[in-house]
Order: structure tokens, then sequence, then C-alpha cells
């Protein structure tokens, strides 16, 4: 019963990816991925609901540890705290050894217009959530909604500036401070109107 | 020669939005909306690609719009500025006459998910497009890609809040108030360190 050992999900992922960066996402089945570690592609089944889904699997998880930053955040927390908050606990499922797997998956996407679209779609799906899950913490309109976008901004460029060539800081300290250059970019807001 | 009159394509598009808003968008033909206004199909598709084009139709001018706008920026306008300035034009092009058509169009796209798919990919591109003009203004990387991103959140958070039932403020105000909002939500990042 090979097919339930442990670790099925990750040895078909791993070799997924690698089919698909060597010869094109549109290019591989479902069967040659099962095939390449020895498993149908009825047990590839089991695991995927479709070649894409390799690609975006754990999708809710990636949601919710941003959802859990902000429920982590102490009660007096601003709204910038829980911002904070949530990008320190998304920062922390993407530990440096991912950074390899995560620079793959990328070139997989930047090469298929119908996989970016869905990754653009789970970047709005993130700004919705966690536009709850800021509004569930007393944070008003369109205050929420500015900084569930706002953090989903910060996100998108950190993680972009962790998977390049030769970047070696952890995600954490990147999203820390691309946080920080919003603050210098837009803070002068606060204080002075701007005439429109 | 009717089908060549000035404003031939204003017809088209406010029967077809009255059409989708009573009827839905699947269920309305280009030659019903051709014929609601006395016009052949044919004329129809001299002006719009598809069905489709009816509502996302000046999308170029869209975007350019706020490229032109970073562009009028004094030389010296720190990019926050170049942010005001580009929104400021944008509202520009929503006078308070064009809030009816903007809120029936906006409750035609929500009720259609392949609409805001495109809707989605309309604001996606308008980061990408913005980053691009902050960065011929000489806004560095990452500021120049926060920068686009914040401009269009702040927009999108404006537009939403302009075409809401009761509200009688214009685009470039609620659009300032917004981006006030940013500032006083992200400002404190630019000085003090957030534990990551």
């Amino acid at each position: 019963m090979a097919r339930w050992e442990p670790g099925t999900r990750q040895r078909l992922q791993a070799a997924a990816l690698e089919l698909f960066a060597t010869r094109g996402f549109e290019q591989v089945t479902a069967a040659e991925i099962a095939q390449a570690v020895g498993l149908t592609e009825r047990t590839f089944f089991r695991n995927f609901g479709d070649k894409r889904e390799v690609l975006f699997h754990g999708q809710d998880r990636f949601l919710q540890t941003f959802v859990d930053g902000v429920k982590e955040a102490p009660p007096e927390a601003a709204p910038l705290e829980l911002i904070a908050s949530a990008l320190r606990a998304a920062a922390e499922i993407f530990p440096d050894e991912l950074r390899p797997y995560s620079r793959m998956r990328q070139a997989v996407i930047d090469q298929n217009p119908a996989l970016q679209e869905r990754e653009l779609h789970k970047l709005a799906g993130l700004a919705a959530t966690l536009a709850t899950a800021f509004r569930e913490r007393g944070v008003a309109e369109p205050a929420a909604t500015l900084a569930a976008q706002s953090a989903g901004t910060v996100f998108g460029i950190a993680f972009a500036q962790w998977i390049r060539d030769g970047e070696s800081r952890p995600l954490a300290q990147i999203a820390s401070d691309v946080l920080r250059e919003l603050g210098t970019l837009t803070g002068a807001a606060a204080h002075r109107p701007l005439p429109m």
C-alpha cells in the first residue's frame, strides 16, 4: 500500500514541480507526475483534484495563517500591529528551506497566464479574508479594507523579493522592511492635506 | 447612415447597461442591444469587439489618466504627491454625472464571476502601469511598486465608496480622505521597528 505512506503528497508535489519547470506546465500529465515517483494516476487524483491543485494546495492554510496572526495580536494592538502580526505569522510558514521550492513554483506560474490568474485570485481572496479579520478586531471601514489590502501588498512585494536570486534575508525581515517603507511613503498623508 | 452619427457608442452602452441590469449579462445578445436603440448587430460590432467590451471600453484611457497624473506632478514631488496627483487626475474622469452609470455597471459586474475576473485584471494592470510611471519619475523599488499598489488600493476603496447608495461627495474628495486614512494607518511604521 505504498500509495498511503506519509509524504506521498509531498513526493508528488516535488516531482510535479520538477516536470513543470523543465517541460512546461501544459505539457505534463497527472499520470506522468505519478509515474515519476512510482505511483499511479489514481493515487495522484486521491491527493489532488487536478494538476493545478499541485501548485495551489494549502491555500486555505495560507489564508488561515494570516487570520491567526491577526487573532494572536494583543487586545490593545493598533491596526498597524495587526498587519505586522499577520505578516509575521505568514512568514513563519515560509522558512528558508522552502525558498528553492517557492522559486521553482513562481517560475512555473510566471510562464502560464491561467496560473497567474489563479494566483491573482488567491491574493484577492487574501485581502477579502483579512478585511473580515480586521473588522472582527474592531477596525472600522475603510481602515479594515485598507489594512487588509496593504498587508497583501506588503506580503506580495516581500515574497517576490524573498525568492529573488541571491536574496538571503528571511521573509519576516523583508516584510518588516517593506512595511516600514510603506509607512515612510504614505505617512505624511496623515498630517497634511494633499491638494486634490 | 444613422449608425455613424456621433454618440452611437454611448447609446449602445446605455442600452446595454439597462438590459444587463434588468435581464442579466448572460441573457442579453449583441443583436438585442443594437435593436434597443434601432441599430443593427453589425453596427454593434463596429463599435465593440464583444458584449463584454461594452463594460470595459475606455480601459486604456483609464490607465493613461493615472499615468498622466504622475507626469503632471512638479519635478520635486515626493512619491506621495505623485500618488495624489494620479488619483486627482483619475477622479476627473468620473464626474458626478457618471455616478448612476458607474453604479449600474458595478451591479452588473457584481453578478458575474467572469466580469469580476476581468475587473480584477484591470486593477492589476493599473498597478503594473503605475509602477512603471513611478520608476520613470525616479522612484526606486520597492517604493515604486508599493506606491503603485497603494494608489490602486486607495482608488478601489474610494470608487466603491463613491458609488454607494446615498454617497454624494465627489470622488476626488473621497480619494483624498482614503489616502489620509492610509497615512494614519501605516505612518507609524516609518518611525519605530515592528517586532517581526
